[in-house]
């Protein structure tokens, strides 16, 4: 198996991940909880019929190009998660015509558009910001909501179904206690805006969707649906959170050793920032890199990263592999490593979410 | 023609383009230095024919399947500027047996490997290290450089063609005096190996590659051959380093604006990390920056970037743009902008190297 990859190529656990999805599924069940998984990070038809098998029927997505690619492999009820591309309005259109979708609004501008470009009967959830400071309504700005809850109901059709927030502040949180912070604060906000307009709309939703909070966090209290994204394959930036082990990570980039430097120890691979992505992190003395390095068995499957032996620099197709000295005189040229990546999400995207898995 | 932009698009703008070519063109004819251009920036096959209009044929690429790309689309003299990868030597033999092959020898280890596994007839060139810490034997280390050349000899059909560097460590350069001083150091580096080596190798070359000592020297004395790869787009952080200008820079990523945030005045595009990749570059404040924006034309041309205005953050489909005040108000939901990259290699990447062009 392993003799045949030949260049840099994306191994994807299958256990791992759907150990990862089964244990997602099991915390939405003992909560209670829709669970409306990010199809974001994976963006594989293939993926997607895992979560099937598990009963899981309603999906979140972050463009309509990814609508369009779930919708033509048979899911039928979808989020993009976000805010309305007007240029993309046929697209909508077509989609909406289609299957149950369910679209973003934070602006009044975008009814306003919506009013004179009218969809097919639609649903859409309005997008706070508890603090993450991206996208959406300010929590606290009540008028602005207020304004365009009243518009939307001129919009004939558009069905609100509820609050949603995406606290993507706790992927630079420091601790679990930070997470747990952002967590029930952002759930404290969202259950401020219900109170408020719930006796107008008693069916509303109160949605969440990062990864940190979904997977740290055993109290939901309130909220009705979770969209978590990037658990299903994990990565070093969710280990270095403390979100998953090295062993939930479920995506290695297998790279050829193509040279080796005994001076400083450094070992070059195939692989670079067109197959990883430049995310980095930083090491306890301030440095970036960019990836960790484990080793692969017969069947393909990795160990967790090797010690002290890391990705120190990336250009466009090489990978600098700083070594510890043991672990150098081990590996030789036309060795496969496998390099757990930092941020998954972006890894599978510059691998054009082609897996080969194992 | 920009009306039918929905989505994030990569505009190449022919005419400063084919400046950029020719001006690189014009400046290796007014040295007398062979031009061999590397193509991994571009990686299209309507780029390249580009470059056949003036008269290049010999081109440079990073890895095998983009000399088999270039191959298949009728070039005929290909070196493959990157550590053998013996993994894929089965591709490289079917490439050397069609084409005027080259590849590159940086260790003992992969000439023995090629003793086993003859190519057929095939050139190499020796990659020196002048100091970029890449890859590449070092400059000072007579006696590897003796010992590859030696053992060269007794690989059948193997033709030493000359020692070849990259100076990548320009790239980080914080000035044009930098720039000169390591691009003469390196070129003295390569002329002491050279004198110790020309008496056994009277025909040996010497090459050298990268974009800012190819754009801003005008002395390559006792260099015959020049590779830079970059200049064909250019990119910020070649503005940056002043090796080129703003308008010289041919591709940019047309975004749509899908929400504005007036309070903070920053606009949401639809373009993350994804589609530009995650290369930054700092600003006087020291933060990072993701790329600087502009407007299109009708006929999708853009103008230099705004002021104050720039990609304060990226994630994996969003790009937050923070604005100048005046320039936020100008700017609409629906707009489409124009987003210079920071390094055009990673962003014609990230767009699988499909380009609209203009």
């Amino acid at each position: 198996m392993i003799h045949q990859i030949i260049s840099p190529t994306l191994f994807l656990d299958k256990e791992k991940c759907l150990n990862n999805i089964r244990q997602m599924v099991d915390k939405a069940r003992r909560h209670k909880k829709v669970f409306r998984p990010h199809f974001k990070t994976h963006r594989s038809a293939e993926v997607g019929s895992w979560f099937r098998e598990f009963g899981v029927e309603k999906i979140t997505v972050s463009s309509v190009s990814m609508a369009e690619h779930f919708a033509n492999n048979g899911w039928r009820d979808i989020l993009i998660a976000f805010p309305v591309n007007v240029r993309e309005i046929e697209k909508i259109k077509q989609l909406a015509a289609k299957i149950k979708l369910y679209i973003l609004i934070e602006s009044v501008e975008v009814l306003d558009f919506l009013k004179k470009n009218p969809l097919p009967p639609c649903g859409f959830y309005l997008k706070i910001d508890c603090g993450y400071g991206r996208t959406g309504i300010a929590a606290s700005d009540f008028l602005t909501i207020d304004e365009i809850l009243l518009k939307a109901k001129s919009v004939p059709g558009f069905n609100f179904v509820g609050f949603l927030t995406h606290s993507g502040n706790t992927y630079t949180a420091r601790s679990k206690d930070e997470i747990a912070d952002l967590h029930y604060e952002s759930i404290r906000f969202l259950q401020e805006i219900k109170k408020k307009f719930v006796l107008e709309y008693p069916d509303l939703l109160l949605s969440i969707g990062d990864t940190p909070s979904c997977s740290l966090m055993d109290n939901f209290e309130g909220i009705d649906e979770i969209r978590p994204g990037n658990f299903v394959f994990y990565d070093l930036m969710q280990a270095q959170l403390g979100t998953c082990q090295y062993a939930d990570i479920a995506l290695a980039l297998a790279c050829p050793v193509v040279a080796k430097h005994p001076a400083r120890k450094e070992i070059v691979i195939y692989g670079g920032g067109i197959h990883l992505s430049k995310d980095f992190l930083l090491n306890e003395n301030g440095l970036p890199y960019f990836g960790l390095v484990s080793t692969f068995d017969a069947r393909g499957q990795w160990s967790n990263p090797l010690k002290n032996t890391y990705i120190s620099r990336l250009s466009q197709e090489h990978g600098t592999v700083k070594c510890d000295p043991e672990i150098f005189d081990s590996i030789n040229i036309g060795d496969l490593l496998a390099v757990l990546p930092i941020h998954s999400c972006l890894t599978a995207s510059a691998m054009q979410n082609r897996f080969r898995i194992v």
